[in-house]
C-alpha cells in the first residue's frame, strides 16, 4: 500500500449518482432512462448529465430507439465500463476493510 | 429494500476526499492536517474546504493548536460522523453485494 485507498477511487465513477449508474447497468444487459430514474431518484436532467459523464469517459454506450411509439434511450455498460466498476469495487472493499479492522494490532 | 443502495449514501460522507477524512480520523483519535494532506494527496486548499463541510454537517470537529512553535489542525471524528460513516459503509456492503450476486436467480 502506497496510499489511502480513496487515492485509488476515480470521482468518475465513485460520484454516488453515477455509481449507481453503473451498477444498475451492471445488472442488466442494458437499461432504460425510465428505470434509472425511478430507482436513483434523479431528475432527468441530473440523470443525462451524469450519462453524459460517464459517455464522455467510455464507461458506457447510449443508444436511442423506440418502444412502439415512445423515444427510448438505453444505456449499456462498456468492457471499459465493467473493468472500472470492477476497480471501484476493489477499492471499497479495501476501505471497508480498513475501517473495520481498526483496533486490531498491526500485522 | 424499497430503493437502490445509492439513494441511502449521503454525498456529504460519499464523496471521495471526505470519505477519506472520516475513514482516517476514524482510524486515531485524532488526526493531523498535514497527515490527511499528505495521505489523500489533496492540496490544503482543498482539504480545507472539504473538512468545513464535514465540520457543518457535525461530523467532525476541528481543534486548533500548536506543536512547539508550529500552528497544527486537528481533527477529530464526532459521535454523529461515527455513525455517519457506519452507515456508508453498510450502504456500500449492500451495494458490492448486489453488484457481485449478478447472475444468480432471486430468492
Amino acid at each position: 500500500m502506497t496510499g489511502h485507498p480513496v487515492s485509488y477511487l476515480d470521482d468518475v465513477v465513485h460520484q454516488r449518482v453515477r455509481l449507481g449508474i453503473l451498477t444498475i447497468a451492471h445488472e442488466a444487459r442494458r437499461v432504460e432512462f425510465g428505470y434509472l430514474r425511478t430507482n436513483l431518484e434523479v431528475t432527468a436532467g441530473n440523470l443525462s448529465q451524469h450519462l453524459s459523464v460517464l459517455e464522455a469517459a467510455g464507461l458506457i454506450s447510449i443508444e436511442k430507439g423506440y418502444a412502439g411509439k415512445r423515444a427510448r434511450t438505453w444505456v449499456s455498460l462498456t468492457k471499459q465500463g465493467r473493468a472500472a466498476l470492477a476497480e471501484e469495487i476493489r477499492q471499497l472493499k479495501q476501505l471497508i476493510s480498513q475501517v473495520e479492522h481498526v483496533g486490531t494490532p498491526p500485522s
